[in-house]
């Protein structure tokens, strides 16, 4: 037929669509095809069924992209053509490349934005909650450690708040909230489960990744994470999308700026947040959007089993104290919006008198399936090979630069090694020569060796 | 390892390469990869060799990828690198879509085009010919039919002007210059047969598809077909670079221009025609620049027999007027550019005296590496269900859109099926009620019902 791997054919039953080719000439013989499950749901063949195969053929998507590329609007229809492909992986991640450089380059415009959030939210599950408050929150991320959502959703869930939290694993930091929970919980659990969890303990802490909420968010992302770009319309319309998908309706949105954050100063920040308050305001959403320092890391530990290690202590009224008031911070914030009164008394007093811990532990135990909480806990190891790293100099520490921390903890082995990360005895204040930095943590010696060139030739911490 | 389909890793032994993940279960046990013959090309392993393979490395190309989507210049060797890695096959569908986009969106300086060239040159086989007189000509596309190539090559190689053409099969058209020879001659000719033929024949009409001259165009056009995209310094680099390898030194580029073609004005056509002047100036090569009319289809017949058909008969004498007199305008142009006097009367002369015929016979045996030019000639059969479309009505042919015609053919078979296509009985001028328009050829029954739905749906040609 003259059509090449990652080539497009129709393939036409009693539906038509388009699938990408790939050939493995002994699964197959002469005039059959194999087709993926994800596309049987749609055409639903029997083994022997047959189908018409027609070669090169474009998807009217790709029109729509090569539209919105030479400047064009695009419709809700068409939008909501285009991420269906998307989900029917009907698109090649090529084709998703130019959508979202379309959107990079071209800009949209807000209805566009409303319509490319709602093609995403149709395009898959929605989670509904009775009760009064279903609340969410999300931080756009770029801040080293930050650990604060198991925090915030046990102080909130503690005061009675519906929290359907889904998080995602590492794309380019040392761990995602998804990877720090599952170091003592299992985190890949189903929407039926989430709703129990709703039902019963009031929140969950899953890992978003298969449920099937908003899901062409998950193939967008896995294009742009190829160049670690951010695209704003797709920023916006993919965390929107999510947690509407989650049935929210109070939602908390955390934008740290500053200095090697993700957004480089406050005017930028309040430009992006002006937009989730549109897009809020349109789909009838309570929204706080916050603004929050980003030009450190938070918490002392980076890695999965660091941070869930720094989540305990704060728990326990011990743990970094920049992690402790920011989530108080979070959660007063989000408890506020729910229209609840004194809301910071609140929610200091849920966390110091471990109301949120028991939360937390419920919130475990009911994922993991049975109490195993303080099991998993004892069971959390650091890893094997440790280097502590003293100050060269005293000074003040000037600059802790976050993708420089999470470039470590990368090198050093996480996330897929939980245990590996870094340890930051210090944040940015005085340090006395000699006196440790911070600490490394690794299974593999080659991983430390590499990590302390890495130390050496970046210099991501600085001392004046 | 965490890693996934068309992910990348990188594979560390004496050399580090990047690679994209394919997951096959069975081919490999665990702990040990395969790799293909592209990148074993480069690392030089054997059987049992010890690898090291990290995951989630980006290539460095990304972070230059990135810089041009975010508005930046990239430099030669950021251009050279760009594309090594896309020969070497480290960078994904994916990135290339954003690398064209980026071009496409944010434009490229002329220094950035020159550099792109000269990258693209460099990464494959590049030739050199001894002599006076080594030429190419290319045409940007756009018109159906329009298969003047065959006749200017035969033209020109019968004065002494020596022509290593190389052609591409059809990409969105009804055939390409490569599926029209290939209907009686074998295009896929070694790069050594080239060299031998050039000196013998003076000529060849090779597909340019495996030869490894500007290897990463091939990889970018299969991108940017997926939308069919036209990114205008991608266009002229590639142009040129597969030009500049080939050798030549005197360069006659074609822009058809119009309604219905690829350029839509004049004005725009010399806009194009002054940055290919500016490139052959850089690089010390001669070129014309001609705009010719792309408003309508040049030729009777569209798909690879039909179109061959068209061509012997403009070596016979016979055949479309239009495609011999745009044949010699060519051909005229290119002898003219060698500094050849007399251009017109020498070219008209060889077409007219056989002597053209002659050196395209002498050219196709050649290919095929004996004197079966007659009986190939006599094996061209049209396919087996023909149906003649009259004019439904009296008055003038107004439109012939060249997209329509493509299409057409595309429906009834073409180029698969090289017997398949159009035959055009008339061109804009007038027609009488019930006269023949066209005649539709298919090997498939189905294929011709499509094609007449096809005609009266969006009426490619119409008379008023």
């Amino acid at each position: 037929m003259n059509v090449f791997v990652d080539d497009r054919v129709a393939i036409t039953n009693s539906k038509k669509i388009y699938a990408i080719v790939d050939i493995f000439s002994k699964l197959v013989k002469k005039n059959q095809i194999g087709i993926s499950h994800e596309l049987n749901r749609i055409l639903k063949l029997k083994s022997g069924s047959i189908v018409e195969v027609s070669a090169s053929e474009i998807s009217d998507a790709s029109f729509l992209i090569k539209k919105k590329l030479n400047g064009g609007t695009l419709s809700e229809k068409d939008l909501s053509f285009i991420v269906s492909e998307i989900v029917h992986n009907n698109l090649t991640e090529a084709e998703i490349a130019f959508f979202t450089s379309a959107q990079k380059l071209n800009g949209m415009k807000f209805k566009e934005t409303i319509n490319l959030t709602k093609a995403m939210v149709k395009t898959g599950a929605r989670l509904k909650f009775k009760g009064k408050y279903v609340a969410n929150k999300h931080c756009i991320g770029g801040v080293a450690g930050n650990r604060t959502t198991p925090i915030v959703i046990a102080i909130c869930a503690s005061l009675g708040i519906k929290l359907p939290k889904t998080s995602s694993r590492a794309i380019t930091s040392a761990s995602g909230t998804a990877d720090v929970i599952e170091t003592i919980a299992n985190v890949e659990i189903s929407l039926k489960k989430i709703v129990k969890m709703i039902e019963k303990q009031g929140a969950c802490l899953a890992w978003g990744g298969s449920l099937g909420l908003a899901p062409s968010d998950d193939k967008i992302i896995q294009v742009e994470r190829l160049l670690n770009l951010d695209v704003e319309p797709q920023l916006l319309a993919s965390i929107m999308s999510k947690k509407i998908a989650t049935g929210a309706k109070y939602i908390l949105i955390d934008i740290p700026y500053g200095h090697g954050a993700k957004v480089k100063d406050l005017a930028s920040a309040k430009r992006l947040g002006r937009k989730f308050h549109k897009i809020a305001k349109h789909f009838k959403l309570k929204m706080k959007v916050i603004y929050t320092d980003g030009t450190q890391p938070i918490g002392d530990g980076f890695g999965p089993v660091l941070e869930m290690l720094d989540i305990i202590e704060v728990f326990k009224n011990n743990g970094p104290q920049d992690l402790k008031e920011k989530s108080i911070y979070l959660a007063t914030e989000l408890i506020k919006l729910c229209g609840i009164k004194n809301a910071k008394t609140k929610a200091t007093e849920s966390l110091e008198s471990g109301k949120a811990y028991e939360k937390f532990k419920e919130i475990i135990n009911a994922q993991n399936g049975k109490k195993n909480f303080n099991n998993k806990l004892k069971e959390l190891k650091l890893a094997k090979f440790k280097k502590i790293i003293p100050a060269q100099k005293s000074g003040n520490i000037t600059t802790i630069d976050n993708k420089g921390i999470n470039s470590l903890c990368r090198i050093l082995g996480t996330p897929e090694t939980i245990a590996a990360g870094v340890y930051l005895h210090k944040h940015l204040e005085k340090i006395k020569k000699g006196e440790p930095l911070i600490t490394l943590y690794s299974e593999s010696r080659t991983k430390m060796k590499d990590a302390i060139k890495f130390l050496e030739e970046f210099k991501p911490i600085q001392i004046k």
